[in-house]
């Protein structure tokens, strides 16, 4: 099967839908159905809507922001918040907790999941973990993971719990309090810390061991995990394809080799760019620094092509439930022309199609349908929410699982 | 510390032996000491062997091999048996244990301990296991490690219990059975299994968690491994350094990230050429295939050094009880210049500042030592076993942990 028929089979439901009216079929009738959302988390990381959400930008970069979050909320029902604790409490007691609230519940009364990025990781540390013990930057780690559960529960019930666990006791850049547990404790120790005090913190939350390793070490580490009874809701594979895209079949591979754990993946980390490629020879991507990093034509209609090549492999893939751009517009990590919206704030090619599949190809605009006698009718769509009206009348409907569906809505009045 | 300064520290006792004759202190006498063995392990493959062992060969070949294992001998107490199932029962049910039971008697009368390699490896397996279900391969590989460990108890004590096994679940070169049930049982299990059921066959036996893998993937296996309460005896570290020298620095961050199990540590296949190195790229050793390899005096002279320098790195680190070398004689794996012999059966220069270590420097040939008024004589030595004498009459002892060490030794008569 093609990819884009498998995407059909396995994120599409064939609903047969009666539409009632004061407890009778509503037959012969005209009514107009339409797609709300998408039950597929399409996702981006929107740390610059922060700044926004909070009002702390007026004038020329508001506007600019402003359009932003338009292009962003058209495309993504999904964001990632940056929680790395170095930024989010750089002096000890004084989170950043009310601007990140703000930023949650903005995001939230626009329809969209919000994530938390990371509660564990050994990168962006604060410097105030350094001169603690063992002991105390274990209880300080659980405290910060049982607070930021805590405070965002309900807003954000979803959690890289832990980042890059693979490299975390043997990470040698910069010397970080997370690496010493991790070294004494061990790895697997380490992430059940992580995910414990988060799950005790909120039995719903829904938590990720997220990594950038696609390597076997990432295979051995998820089944020690798995061995030892943690409780992982998905795996978060990131895939900052700074050297160049995978292309289908390593991608497919990648996800072959990860999908046999049963758990459910998120891509996480989703990088295409429209300028040159970071050289081969790279191993960290964070050595490669430039002053420059320009978006280009061709650059820029390689990368529509492989944004939307890349999508279909992941949405064909039925393992996989979210996926998140990183990030939306140019000049984030490492300057990279990673956007699909450039510097000055215009679309590129790879947000216009990307925009084409997830509000186009994939999505049912409001469209005219007829009932039949018994007040039933069918289509296709993508899994989500769909709303049916007649005139001024309007029901829900969630298209939930793939396959056949068979839904009754009543229109009120 | 200099290595030298810590192989001492690591490997050498302070023995003050009190010589007792008729059950009184023997005094002021001139008596003889020397080392009979070494407690460390120095390995080598033996698998050239098993044909002079079992009578198979003669003439010339015979000559050849006798003179081979004469210098085996000299250099080595620690031999590494084949037991790749494919090739030890290419027939169901007709397995070479005969010929191998002789070998391995063969070298234990000559005071060298066996290890048998590898009891479950995704390669060299037998044709008839891949028409077999799951469950009859595994059936099937319990049973092999039954026979074999259980045929082989005390002469063979000491397994590689399973090799690898970081990439066996997606071993791509080739369909086995073993990577089947690999990838369906999982690595833990998988490994579980192959030491259970060896234990089982011999609690004695000490056994090996071997792999080439020195990246983070063998770490995360060890950890879900010690996670899944998994006796292991000691970690294998494969070292094949076709591709060049590893060099001090990057041995001990490898001993350093695999030591801190607190297990014992075997480097368990140890290659340096005497010729050109393999090209960098190759990632797979296997895919360099050439028709010749040959030593050259330069390649002989930096193997020389490099062997000296490899070895005094290993002894320096103290959790490391065996290294293995890989093999003796040049023309073995890929036909690479690795032998410390040429194919013409002389000596490199890298054999003999090898034997110069184990047997010179780090060895105490006989030597005369004069008694006290208490029968007391003070030396240091490596750890291994001693034989002090008086003329006719002789009595063994040993220097069994590193530091100081207080003995008394009667002499006969």
């Amino acid at each position: 099967m093609t990819a884009d028929q498998l995407i059909r089979q396995h994120r599409t439901a064939d609903a047969t839908v009666t539409v009632l009216a004061g407890g009778l079929p509503l037959a012969n009738r005209r009514v107009t159905v339409a797609q709300r959302s998408h039950k597929f988390l399409f996702g981006a990381n929107a740390f610059d809507l922060v700044r926004l959400a909070n009002d702390e930008v007026a004038g020329e970069e508001r506007a600019k922001l402003e359009t932003r979050a338009e292009q962003w909320l058209a495309l993504f029902n999904f964001a990632t918040l940056p929680f790395y604790w170095g930024r989010f409490e750089p002096e000890r007691g004084r989170p950043d907790t009310r601007r990140l609230l703000v930023a949650a519940r903005w995001l939230a009364d626009r329809g969209v999941a919000v994530k938390g990025h990371p509660l564990c990781w050994h990168t962006v540390q604060p410097d105030w973990l350094l001169p603690l013990s063992n002991d105390e930057i274990r209880e300080a780690q659980k405290a910060r993971i049982r607070r930021e559960v805590t405070d965002f529960r309900g807003l954000i019930d979803t959690w890289d719990a832990i980042n890059e666990a693979v490299i975390m006791p043997v990470f040698a850049n910069g010397e970080n309090g997370i690496t010493r547990i991790c070294r004494a404790d061990g790895r697997i120790a380490t992430v059940r810390m992580a995910f414990e005090t988060a799950r005790e913190s909120n039995p719903h939350a829904f938590l990720l061991l997220n990594d950038f390793d696609m390597s076997t070490a990432f295979e051995c580490l998820i089944e020690g995990v798995l061995e030892g009874g943690v409780a992982i809701d998905a795996l978060g594979l990131q895939s900052h394809m700074h050297q160049g895209y995978w292309g289908e079949e390593k991608t497919l591979s990648i996800v072959d080799r990860f999908a046999r754990y049963g758990l459910a993946i998120h891509f996480t980390e989703n990088t295409l760019l429209s300028g040159h490629l970071m050289p081969p020879e790279i191993v960290d991507l964070n050595d490669y620094q430039v002053d420059d990093w320009p978006t280009t034509p061709a650059g820029e209609a390689r990368q529509a092509d492989e944004v939307v090549r890349h999508y279909k492999t992941l949405l064909s893939q039925p393992s996989i439930e979210a996926t998140t751009y990183w990030d939306l517009t140019d000049g984030g990590w490492l300057k990279a022309p990673a956007g699909l919206v450039r510097l000055d704030g215009s679309p590129k090619p790879a947000y216009e199609a990307l925009l084409g599949l997830v509000k186009g190809e994939w999505w049912l605009e409001p469209t005219p349908m007829v009932t039949d006698a018994q007040g039933k009718l069918s289509f296709s769509g993508f899994l989500g929410d769909y709303e049916v009206s007649d005139g001024g009348r309007a029901a829900d409907f969630q298209l939930a699982q793939k396959g056949p569906a068979f839904i009754e809505v009543s229109l009120p009045g």
